[in-house]
């Protein structure tokens, strides 16, 4: 029985954030392919009066050919709409003077260039697919022990997201992993802090009260979207699992089949 | 300024367990090399009445080529007389009808010879040192993921060991990563669980409040001896950190430099 929700589109909408991978599409070993209905959905809401930004722990690759990939399967998306972690941790590393260790993907390297990784004094990982091998692991952690104050910081903390039509584990695991190795708590830089989402939010010029996020990560996205202020619907694509409609500690604000159903409704409230 | 605590040797001992790694020796690329005066502390208990066990988390390599290594390195120990966590892992898998998903080192799998790894239904994860890639992690999740009760075992829980000079990531973080990932809780087959330890004291034929256990892990060791009953004294050797002598949760029952110092001491309150 699925569940009828409609108040998280009758109340006011002022803004629309959209997570990408599992929402606009399923990535996968040819560069992914789009969520049918999902090209569509992003052109009517960026077609329509509604600021939208994407918000996006995708850490795999550079911003910009994140761009490049998504425009192939079809999205026009610009740089300057899309929030990953990776330009917010350069920040974050260039403010407090720190030079990383990184456990990244080879392709979002370029993102990284801009920081001196000479003599690190911290660890970043994002989701680094085959680079989190044991050899890297060890240096992280090596590295960790050494330091007086060891600082870790993780590009999200999800735990798995769909690859090529599989479930494959995302950065958290391996923060955990590190964590319980060092007996360190790390800093996550991405969803669902609420520090991230609200970039995001403060770009539309909007109050999260009145922002909907739409996404397939229970706890990233509609978990994280909720203790940021605003109202989170979770899509039946991506990593949906149907466990989620009945998750011990989230509870979605809505339910849709997919993001073309969340459009729909959004601008159906809109055109009152 | 080192405690002096006392007590722990001058109470009744019946009998002696022994961790292995970073007690008798430290592993390393060649096979590793003796602690000073391990070898001949080892050899003076054993010429004690005092029987002794060898209580082992070692999983990278089958019984009989640990007693082979141990014996190139100058110690003479029986099979019979060492407790690792594979045998005893092979036991219960055979009494609760499991076939498992094994992520171990090469070298230890003729020691689950006899176990059906066809259509696994569990997951086991040992000490695998290059064996943790991000492929068979997936594979261990993917597995996981599927199956209606989720079953992982982790060979021990420890979070690093010495090897060649450094510290080593150990079973316990890839554990925490797939509870994470999963969300599951995993069994512990190894230290620092009782029934591990348990099974080593009862062959020697004595209670547990008689048994001194003497290790390198602070928790895995001392802390799972202290809480199976026994006393655990820990050695400056092996994985030992000065930080170990103010853990937040476990205090030693002693510390001493090394085994030979340890071995003086209940030799000499036994000549009492």
């Amino acid at each position: 029985m699925k569940r009828v929700m409609s108040d998280w589109y009758q109340k006011k909408i002022c803004g629309v954030l959209l997570d990408i991978t599992g929402v606009l599409y399923d990535s996968g070993p040819d560069g992914g392919t789009a969520i049918p209905g999902s090209i569509d959905a992003v052109k009517r809401l960026k077609a329509s009066s509604l600021p939208v930004r994407f918000c996006t722990n995708e850490t795999t690759t550079t911003r910009k050919c994140l761009v490049e990939k998504l425009s192939k399967v079809g999205f026009e998306l610009k740089e300057t709409e899309i929030f990953p972690p990776i330009p917010a941790i350069c920040k974050i590393l260039q403010q407090r003077n720190l030079r990383p260790y990184l456990i990244v993907t080879d392709d979002s390297r370029p993102d990284f260039a801009g920081i001196d990784q000479t003599n690190p004094n911290c660890v970043v990982i994002g989701d680094a697919e085959s680079n989190f091998s044991y050899e890297n692991l060890n240096k992280a952690f090596q590295l960790l022990m050494c330091l007086e104050k060891p600082v870790l910081f993780s590009l999200g903390k999800g735990k798995y997201y769909k690859h090529g039509g599989k479930l494959v584990l995302d950065a958290g695991p391996f923060m955990k992993a590190l964590e319980f190795a060092c007996d360190i708590q790390a800093e996550v830089v991405g969803k669902p802090e609420p520090a991230f989402f609200n970039t995001a939010v403060q770009d539309m010029g909007i109050s999260a009260d009145t922002c909907v996020m739409v996404g397939d990560d229970i706890v990233g996205d509609i978990g994280g979207a909720q203790n940021s202020g605003m109202r989170g619907v979770q899509v039946r694509t991506g990593k949906y699992r149907p466990e989620d409609e009945n998750h011990p500690t989230v509870k979605p604000d809505g339910f849709v089949d997919n993001l073309a159903q969340a459009v729909d409704l959004i601008l159906a409230g809109q055109s009152k």
